[in-house]
């Protein structure tokens, strides 16, 4: 069989298919600017959905906020292994940032029975409390989510949350509940997001740097 | 904040929703059985994309395959660690089966680099040399999916695949490959899928055994 092999061609051709879909099913579509075209593109990307064109909300110091925490060796906190799984770690390590998902840890379980909360939500107690920039990647979690919430309005510092849990369940209303804070997000609003989606838009964001 | 936090409680209430929603908007619409019903389900769950109720193909014998393959320790072998993060590995270790994602070993790298392929197609290779039953569960790589079949042409043996790579290069015709083989399948038509959904299709079929 005859296929495309290279993995580079393969991704920039992506990229061209997915702008000529745009310029075909939303002719006229503009992006606001560099960087949220190649976030959105990548969320497109991991998904097949052109739902993100309309879906996927940037706030407006969002993106320089974590491009700044990210050069400051920042840690990346994610309530699933599988978002983890996704973000390039090799510019992670180049930049010498920290990622940790707490949430299976012995630690965060003990904590969750403790409470009676969620371990995603205990995951971001004990992120809350360790030192350094803190950049929360959501794709799962609306728990965590209006933990990250509850805790900034406490006084904690969050340098930014992608913020993208998917599902039928509060997932929509956290991601609401953070556009109405001050904490610099970027979410897909509705029910859509998800892990690759949370993954995507870091890397979006690393390749950009 | 009130918000549902109790995990099995949010999963039951988004399964009501998710059926809710189904009956909204495809009004009649009939699951051909209950474990398709689980799986469709298990992939709007994961991505909120209510296209996999059209999609979403499953091949006669297929759920049969995988579940005989899971009584009888096979491995998983997937092409993605996203996709490996996903998948339930405790119901797994009880069942005895392993699980793997070869894409990142060095013998992997150094058998693409001389071969001249993908290092997702080196990763299939080695798989098929493995002893044992085996599943692959392919979320990203069109590549990995066309090595599949080759292989299984040229005699290996396969259990079963869940083939839904996502993506605008290759990943429609890889699935439409497919599904012309003698390979128990199941697949997402098009675009989509991924390792969010590859992961959910192996849960959901886990989940009902």
């Amino acid at each position: 069989m005859e296929y495309i092999k290279d993995p580079k061609m393969i991704e920039v051709r992506s990229f061209e298919i997915i702008q000529g879909i745009i310029d075909d099913i939303r002719p006229g579509y503009k992006f606001k600017n560099e960087i949220e075209e190649k976030i959105i593109k990548r969320c497109i990307h991991t998904s097949a959905d052109f739902e993100y064109l309309d879906i996927l909300k940037i706030s407006e110091t969002a993106v320089q906020k974590i491009i700044d925490a990210l050069n400051n060796k920042c840690t990346i906190y994610t309530d699933t292994n599988m978002a983890l799984s996704g973000i390039n770690k090799t510019k992670l390590n180049a930049l010498g940032c920290e990622y940790k998902c707490l949430v299976a840890d012995e630690i965060t379980k003990e904590l969750a029975k403790e409470k009676g909360i969620t371990r995603s939500m205990a995951a971001v107690e004990l992120a809350m409390k360790d030192e350094g920039r803190k950049i929360f990647v959501l794709g799962n979690a609306p728990t965590a989510l209006y933990k990250v919430i509850e805790m900034f309005d406490a006084g904690y510092s969050v340098d930014a949350v992608v913020g993208v849990p998917v599902g039928f369940v509060g997932a929509a209303e956290s991601k609401y509940s953070l556009e109405q804070t001050q904490i610099p997000y970027i979410v897909a609003e509705g029910r859509k997001g998800g892990s690759n989606v949370a993954a995507a838009i870091v890397n979006a964001i690393l390749y950009a740097m």
